[in-house]
């Protein structure tokens, strides 16, 4: 099996444009907010073991929360760590915390501890597993930016307690975790470390996965945790989406390590899966919130669509994953469709504030439909106003890290040959040499890509799939490519500059006709980027429009929207009527000029309407 | 206030016909069905008050379910007395094991008495005065066909002992009843037997309704149970919609008494919510199955429609009562709609299974859908087939008495004038005279009204909502009629033969466009009939089907179901695509023969898809 080298993050610097602007968001206010927000709700304080002090009692999974949020500072440390000075000492603080609460065993957790001392791996819905995960992703993350060893120090002897407890001893009351995490996070501690133990912590949890029914049955169901198949086996995405993504990737991690051509095929299979019938035109998955997870293809409702934030980034996660031990360009495609729309969704404008779930209709009328109803009853939708803190905050830190490690998204090299994946501003120190990235991509679709020091044969250009064409030029002047399996290839030499123009339109997308919730409905894009109409500018109840397809070739860019474009189309709205039914000859729709936003950008303007897939006319 | 006068099913004998088949069903199957399963069930036990000693626990509204079987039977026995000896014998014997029951203070009820017997009165959500209305509504009917005074004066028993626990004495914990009924089952009491008593009791159940907030809040809400609003200032439809009806049926008999012009002022203010708003297009209400309510305006989701059988009948009941105290056509068209549609939809066409919930949708994708959910926690969606009996069965012997009633809803008289409502096959002995009906009015829109002796000077005949024109004729040659108020007058002599044809034809009927559930959608209806598509004539996942409004010219009727018609049009189905995402551009619909039946009639032939809103194509 075949790898292809992921230039990381460290080796690119991004460049002024639209991503360095949403990096610069999370670093300068998200992270800041998300803090803030975490400290109010003892969130810090649970790694502060002051429990018993203050009488703030922790939650199973705040250990996770602080975590990601360490992880993230621990990348942006890695690009300026001067700006973090501050957020590196409140670590040190909290990671003294954490030696200092350290059980002599070298068990670690928080809630645990001061909650219920005589559960440890006790019980396998608690979390533990999972909050040590994210503790040693950001324990790696935080030894190798600062050198300072405590904080994995004292992860390295927690999993030394879990190798013990779950593998030599066996004391535990469970086999595999509840919720998936520690998988590839052994699997990256077993890479900074070198040490073989964690690689077979890690394999022991992948391959136990599914294989003790008995114990794993979830109200009658094996589904919900993964617990229904070996992870040779896998061929469907089933259960709990982030716990099922989290799972996928441990798995294309552990694939990366062997080189086993039955996980390489169990993996497309589900990614396959996903792309082909389960995930939103946003990128998005997930479609119910009932143990928020995947359903069954083409089941993609929209107004009560989960679609987590997590799953965004987790999903991108498992896709890159993917990318270094599949060619495909199928994988950068799907983290560009998410990156785009379902991961951008998550945040909003300011930066401050969060959607737990991304769904792609909002109808306010839903909301206050069942007025005859106890509040504890009602129907259950999706919250229309991102908030900065939830009770399971597991998406805002979770954003932190994830834009704090954007860079990683972008390039790969494969012997003599550059990929170019994402277009991203930036530049990439790849081992074929320097190139540099020069894109205005979601507003022209346009990307300049070149190299003065390169020293491969090729470059490779990702083609969108949305680009019908690819015009590339150098100086001026057409260039040839090659395209194969998704990407155009260029001959290059030890300097060169290209221009790619992928012909950026906006135009309409059908879905698949078994997708019962789009029937008869489209959706404009602009390139990468999926619209919706909201109320605030097309008036509310959004399903009294509808837009014809040709529309689009008459559409009108504005680039009135924080800088972005919205588009004018020309569409049309049902008369309203007196009547409750009447006869169709009855039925008047009149001409009306509708505006679309950015799908990402909905919410933005107060509560409103918001609808992506917009009736036919 | 002016009155009008209801021709009742006493004074009218069903002809051969739709609804006499129905009728006849109805007598010769339904109920014997209903009488075994409720054996079965314990229902009867339950009045036989035998727990003790078969061990068989009763539910609350156990009573309630036997009483209605009850009055069913009693109704039939006035049109065929012979033919119900033997359910005579055994209600005789129920009654009395009810006398023997019913305690020294009057008070009779199965499980108060056997299962909490020191909760008499005490909690309002007990169904106590609701059984006791449906046994008054009984106990009226057996006496008055049978002569027999045993069951109405052990109900007359009861009564004293209500009256005295919730007006004289104020015993009761409660003042009103958590769910109505008792209060038109008081003024029935009341107008069969004379006593003033009753009527100051329904009086008092319906006075002070809403107005007694503080004791009333369910779950932080009073909408639920109707205690928002006393009954002089009804103006919405609000609640638990069977409920809802029975309360707005209590106020119409409780206007006919008291002439009041504030209480009709409320009642047509919410007869007009309903019809204008809150109604499925088969006269079915309750939009959502959380507190079995009315919802707001416009909000009519078709695949998670409540839209309860007793619902139906309770809407019907209104309707009639309405129609007694208010001349307008508008009531006659409501009743039409439901009795063709959602009142109909309830029986299966072999008339031994019922549905409790009527959906105007069934995507069998839907109830497979999250395969990762526990059964416990799955979406809640109707059930796909009629079932025989239900853990709460108030539907069933509901609809065994409504069509053992079913001939009062034909005609009405006033002055010199006979108003024919409905067009049933039937001889009316009104008070001008015996007319005759000849119909084959779903299949044909056709119908004969006839007379020999008319004493009267006009006939005025409902001119259907979906008729465009009538054609009247008498021996071949036109008549010329007056239209007013949605009724056709004929001036007659004291003898008349009118073929009356209302031009009835396939026609596509869109929905008001605020209704977000039929947005781009149309609806076959033929006449009084509201069609469907079904997944066993056309395939599953019916959302892939469009239609054109303008194909109902061409359809095709075909009497080949149960001697109904199907209707074939020319329609569409969107083409399979591989992708689960493509340009518009590839979207292919190609043409396909759809096969439409009535929607009454869905779900015959096994579990299918069905679906009454047809996206337009």
């Amino acid at each position: 099996m075949k790898k292809y080298e992921n230039i990381s993050f460290c080796d690119v610097d991004l460049k002024d444009g639209f991503w360095l602007k949403r990096y610069l968001l999370n670093k300068n206010v998200s992270l800041e907010s998300v803090k803030n927000r975490f400290e109010e709700t003892a969130r810090f304080d649970a790694l502060r073991f002051n429990y018993l002090k203050n009488g703030r009692k922790p939650h199973f999974f705040y250990d996770s929360d602080v975590a990601k949020w360490i992880e993230a500072v621990a990348y942006i440390m890695e690009k300026d760590r001067d700006s973090m000075r501050e957020n590196e000492k409140f670590i040190d603080s909290l990671i003294d915390c954490m030696a200092n609460a350290q059980r002599d065993d070298g068990y670690l957790n928080s809630t645990v501890q001061q909650i219920c001392p005589d559960k440890i791996f006790k019980d396998r819905g608690n979390h533990e597993l999972y909050c040590a995960g994210h503790l040693i992703e950001a324990a790696v993350a935080y030894d190798k930016v600062t050198g300072k060893h405590k904080f994995l120090d004292v992860m390295e002897k927690y999993c030394d307690c879990i190798y013990r407890a779950f593998i030599s001893e066996k004391t535990a009351d469970f086999i595999t975790p509840g919720h998936e995490e520690i998988e590839l996070a052994l699997l990256k501690l077993y890479r900074y470390t070198g040490k073989k133990k964690y690689f077979e912590m890690a394999r022991f949890f992948l391959e136990n996965r599914g294989k003790h029914d008995e114990q794993y049955v979830y109200d009658g169901n094996r589904y919900g945790t993964q617990d229904d198949t070996d992870i040779y086996h896998l061929k469907e995405a089933v259960g709990h989406s982030v716990r099922a993504l989290y799972l996928y990737s441990g798995v294309a991690d552990l694939c990366a390590e062997t080189g086993d051509p039955k996980l390489l095929s169990a993996l497309t299979s589900v990614f396959d899966d996903i792309v082909n019938g389960k995930m939103y035109i946003t990128g998005g998955v997930g479609s119910t919130f009932r143990t928020e997870s995947f359903t069954v293809p083409y089941d993609l409702p929209n107004n009560t669509a989960y679609s987590e934030s997590c799953c965004a980034i987790a999903f991108i996660l498992f896709a890159l994953r993917m990318r270094k031990i599949d060619f495909n360009a199928k994988y950068g495609h799907l983290i560009e469709r998410v990156m785009y729309n379902s991961l951008l969704s998550s945040t909003d404008l300011s930066g401050k504030a969060f959607f737990y779930e991304n769904p792609l209709e909002i109808a306010l009328e839903e909301y206050g439909r069942e007025i005859a109803v106890p509040e504890s009853r009602k129907e259950r939708l999706p919250i229309t106003q991102r908030l900065e803190v939830f009770g399971c905050s597991c998406c805002p830190p979770n954003i932190n890290r994830f834009f704090a490690e954007l860079g990683d998204v972008i390039a790969f090299s494969d012997g003599d040959t550059l990929f170019i994946d994402q277009y991203v501003s930036s530049a990439v120190n790849s081992p074929l040499g320097r190139a540099e990235i020069v894109e205005n991509y979601a507003l022209d679709g346009k990307a300049q890509i070149s190299s003065q020091n390169y020293v491969g044969k090729k470059l490779a250009v990702r083609l969108p799939e949305w680009s019908e064409k690819l015009v590339a030029t150098s100086d001026g002047k057409p260039v040839k490519f090659e395209v194969k399996e998704g990407y155009a290839y260029f001959e290059t030499g030890k300097s060169f500059s290209l221009q790619l123009d992928f012909g950026i339109k906006a135009s309409f997308v059908a879905a698949n006709p078994k997708v019962r919730a789009d029937a008869g409905r489209i959706a404009l894009t602009y390139g990468p980027v999926v619209y919706c109409l909201e109320g605030v500018d097309n008036g509310a109840r959004l399903n009294r429009i509808s837009v014809s397809a040709d529309s689009a070739a008459n559409a009108e860019l504005v680039k009135d929207f924080h800088g972005l474009y919205s588009i004018t189309t020309d569409g049309f709205i049902d008369k309203d009527n007196s009547a409750l039914y009447f006869p169709v000859s009855e039925s008047v729709k009149e001409p009306k000029r509708l505006k679309f936003i950015p799908y990402f950008a909905f919410a933005n303007r107060g509560e409103s309407d918001m609808l992506v897939w917009v009736r036919k006319a």
